[in-house]
């Protein structure tokens, strides 16, 4: 575990950390779908929409692709759970209004509480693979305090690739070690940890809905290992 | 006018407009300098220094030089007012933190009031020649509640040129009539209204120091043209 007392700046990642996708896009689709007759297992529509994320994101890392921003690879990723469910029928508009469900997403419950406690003394920064008007919505639908907001957009690359995780310390004047992530995804927090970014670690055990296991890392591998952001603030002191 | 119906989004400019930077700077300048034992006009001080502004963002955007940080452009512009008023022997760490004082301006005292009312319906950006760290240091010490923070560095370029105007909406996925610059400067809002942004004036006689004439547009010049975060709040019906 590595030195936290220089930390000046939390980067938090968002789908999962700091809001509840799966709940918010099952409800998306109930709200659009159930209308039209669909009685489906809402939330593993949602789980199956989320399981084409990283392959969508993995074509712009690779080069494959340029940059798009998330809204669109929302828009593309949703065709796949719709074939798979047998959706049929809908409009484009309503394909946008769904894959826009990804800005209506409620924070957790713990969210607004710690991230208010936190702000006091950090540098809160939504440093997500979302596009910027996405988090804006977002922020401004569920009351999320950022003091800034970066990520993906402004780099025009996807996390974990490490000119995320830099532009974080580049665009506020501190140093790596003056950064730290904030997330419930190993593989976000080790690609922090490989820019020297510090890691704060927070469990979401009900991501992908209630009783889902998810991937738990070994005790002691992050800076910091918490159950909510309001155990994260005490621990930060504040 | 324009219609200013369709407005989501409000630019804002920051130096002058949102921040009293003359009393600000003249407050920092007397902190360092008149225990040295100098008895300065301080306010003149201030005004001197501000007047290297346009010069030194002139070089960037004519392409002279490659994109430089306001903090720098601020710490190179600061030594000119020494020479002028005949201050010699500052280490570079006090010229630092004198040119970091461009980040210590308070808000005029309609700010966050009007801001906190216009924050409700309106998505709020800080739209500035200032740089991240500059306008995200200076916004929590002031307890400015922006939404966002854009302006010239996501961009790499200063104002008035139209991509800073442009970068608004293109992030937020808004069209230019969806935008409305804020701005006490002519010269920022017609770089604006260039663009296809509405345009929102509002009046701050005492930018230069109380009685210190500035630029006055013509009645009706403006989509808006207020004296006050406050009064611009109530025409927006907020």
């Amino acid at each position: 575990m590595a030195d936290i007392s220089e930390v000046k700046a939390l980067a938090f990642d968002v789908f999962g950390t700091t809001v509840d996708w799966c709940s918010g896009i099952a409800r998306a689709a109930r709200e659009m779908l159930a209308p039209k007759g669909y009685s489906l297992d809402w939330a593993r529509f949602a789980v199956q929409w989320r399981r084409e994320y990283q392959p969508a994101m993995e074509r712009v890392r690779s080069g494959a692709r340029g940059y798009v921003v998330m809204d669109v690879l929302h828009r593309e990723m949703l065709d796949a759970p719709l074939k798979e469910f047998g959706v049929s029928g809908l409009s484009e508009d309503e394909k946008q209004w769904l894959a826009l469900g990804w800005r209506r997403l409620d924070p957790w419950p713990d969210v607004i509480e710690g991230m208010q406690r936190m702000k006091r003394r950090f540098i809160l920064v939504a440093c997500s693979n979302a596009n910027i008007a996405l988090a804006v919505e977002m922020a401004k639908r569920g009351g999320l305090p950022w003091d800034l907001i970066l990520g993906a957009e402004p780099v025009r690359m996807y996390k974990p690739r490490g000119e995320v995780y830099d532009s974080v310390g580049q665009f506020l004047g501190l140093k790596p070690e003056n950064v730290a992530m904030v997330a419930c995804h190993p593989w976000d927090l080790d690609g922090a940890k490989a820019r020297g970014l510090r890691t704060l670690y927070v469990r979401r055990p009900d991501e992908f809905g209630p009783g889902v296991a998810s991937e738990k890392p070994a005790p002691g591998k992050y800076d910091l290992m918490t159950d909510s952001f309001i155990e994260l603030a005490e621990k930060l002191g504040v």
